[in-house]
């Protein structure tokens, strides 16, 4: 078997995880089987070298960013290369000039075009475990890019499709993915199997295990995707595209924090008037999630919208440039003491009533509702901020996730 | 004028002294010059590495020690590019991959063969300061290695001779070359000018301030060098292929305490036994420094020799293992508190009375003289390690350098 394992920056964050996951790779290894090991910067380390970039200059391009942040992940795998060494087994690094992982020319944010696979294959051939640096590539003009948040986890997918491997497994603090965040809900309960599109739905709400763009990753290149602990032997969650019929309706309940709402109103009831605005937004890169439109007074409509808090003031301001021109309106709100709550489940809404005891759950804790917005398998609210904790315990329960 | 700066980890190893550096590069860009900037890792950042790497794996293969000690270069060029570019100037760093720096497939103590200067021109022509990686090259197969000690000196003498550069200017935490350790020799004197062969010589005996095969590099390739502070604007050290009439025949006075003695005696008086001796040591990579044969008694020989002190045990101890084989002799005598004075000067040799001249300085300081080597420019004695300082004096007012 081929098993790709992406360990964390937790989990190399110093000499003893560094050993403890090298021995976790060297007890794999023995069983017969060929190890890829992806890593990603030490501990805090990214945030080290961005610190000093900072100080250095505010304003540092993004070209040279990347340049300084991709030495993380090369110092994780040579010294990874050399625990197992230690252990007795040969053991190569590699970084993405080596590989080499062909990325879009985006610094900061790129997606993955294609990986080399004849050198991997080669180091595996002479009986090494290959560890290789975890959200880097190189672009068309040979500069180093960074493949934005998850981007290790991203990694080891595309190199396990690359390498048409038997696992993916990615290691985390977690024993897997739970059906609400612990710390929040104690009763909640590790779910064994999730859906490719389950858990898209869940990691872009917040439940922050995987990201999105491994996730989506796994699914087009149906890569079965292993959630688990690197402390301990626990099974961890199988992401995978049919999971067993038995399993509940709804999988699990997700907060997202992270998240502000922008209501522009009074806007001028025409055709194009929606395109205009979010035209606008996404010339700025700026992701929008639940939109809602409602018709205003006097021959008006107002359109609402969440975007992530770290976007929220650069939205607002774009849209302020615009109000004079392109973008008429009479005023625009904004609410950044906002959460997202939502269920997730395979074919929940072919299920009646499944939003509705959503809603009754949140009735009966006494939580308004701000926004609704559902898709095949999921139902979002959005809730005051301050209520989150109490709206996950009563959906939780509702929906005896426990 | 195209111009190869080289910063050691000194200069670069704060946010202030990359900023000062930035500055300095800014400077001569603005007089219309193109600038190719070459750094080490900042100031302790190799150390740390290593350190790192020993207490997980305390024999990690040389291969990934170069793949994490590379990481400390890249992590200067980039701050250095954002440096710059907060000055207002255009700034692209670059490491060995990116270049490309060919070397031979030496781990930790590489060659440089090629370097491709298509990307740098490129960089220069559309006005920017190209900031390169010192210390670090490429292999056959893709792998980093690393040049060994003074790599950077070599990658910056180089780049200037592949760019076919004005000038190349190696800065360093002193004024330039002197006439003897000011440390030691407190009138010491720095050197204007002094020659290839004049510099090697120092540099082989300890002076410190470039390394052997940048200067062996500068003389192939014909490219000037200058040795300067960081710190200041005083004018530095020329070293050339020949420098002006007037000068003094001697230049300078360098020690080297790094050294020690290993006497073979009784060895056969055969053919070949020489030749048996060194090829042991250098089978180890062992370089020997001054070598005298003398004929011992009973028809035997005794060889005395020098090698760097962090190399005695291991030349001793390789030599014991052939005592009863190849190598006979009557035992094996080793002086570790042993050092080098040498005077060094262009034409030296061609003046009758030089070396005697610096025999009397030693006769009346009352130092012992264990060996004797002489070459073309150079006069080198072995002496008790502890008489060292006072040595130095005595020559360097012998020969009027103040």
């Amino acid at each position: 078997m081929l098993i790709v394992k992406k360990f964390g920056g937790t989990s190399v964050a110093d000499k003893e995880r560094i050993l403890n996951v090298a021995r976790r790779c060297v007890e794999e290894y023995k069983k017969g089987n060929e190890v890829v090991v992806v890593l990603s910067a030490m501990g805090k380390q990214t945030d080290v070298l961005l610190t000093q970039a900072r100080e250095i200059n505010p304003n540092a391009s993004k070209r040279e960013i990347d340049m300084l942040l991709t030495t993380g992940e090369q110092i994780s795998v040579a010294l990874m290369a050399m625990a197992i060494d230690s252990l007795g087994v040969p053991a190569i690094s590699l970084n993405a000039f080596q590989v080499a992982m062909h990325t879009t020319s985006v610094y900061s944010n790129a997606r993955l075009k294609r990986i080399d696979s004849e050198r991997i294959r080669n180091e595996l051939a002479s009986k090494k475990i290959v560890i290789i640096t975890g959200f880097q590539g190189i672009n068309q003009v040979d500069d180093y890019t960074t493949l934005g948040r998850g981007g290790s986890d991203t990694t080891a997918v595309a190199l396990a499709a690359a390498l048409n491997a038997d696992a993916c497994e990615i290691y985390t603090d977690v024993d897997g993915v739970f059906t609400a965040d612990p710390r929040v809900v104690p009763n909640a309960r590790k779910i064994e199997e999730i859906t490719y599109d389950e858990m898209l739905e869940l990691a872009s709400l917040g439940a922050g295990v995987l990201h999105n763009r491994s996730v989506e990753m796994a699914k087009k290149y149906g890569v079965q995707l292993v959630v688990r602990s690197s402390l301990n032997n626990t099974e961890g969650t199988i992401v995978k595209e049919e999971v067993s019929m038995e399993k509940l309706l709804v999988s699990g309940v997700a907060a997202d924090r992270n998240t502000a709402r922008i209501a522009v109103m009074g806007l001028e009831d025409q055709p194009g008037v929606a395109f205009k605005l979010f035209n606008h937004l996404a010339k700025h890169n700026i992701n929008v999630d639940i939109i809602l439109q409602s018709v205003g007074r006097d021959g008006t409509k107002d359109i609402s919208f969440t975007v992530s808090e770290d976007n929220v003031d650069e939205a607002v301001e774009i849209l302020e440039r615009h109000r004079e021109g392109s973008l008429k309106c009479h005023g625009i709100d904004v609410e950044k003491n906002v959460a997202k709550v939502s269920i997730v489940g395979a074919g929940m809404m072919t299920n009646a009533g499944v939003a509705a005891k959503m809603f009754e759950a949140l009735y009966d804790a006494g939580v308004n509702i701000k926004m609704i917005s559902t898709s095949e398998i999921r139902v979002t609210v959005l809730i005051d901020e301050s209520y989150v904790d109490q709206a996950m315990k009563a959906v939780h329960d509702k929906f005896s996730l426990a």
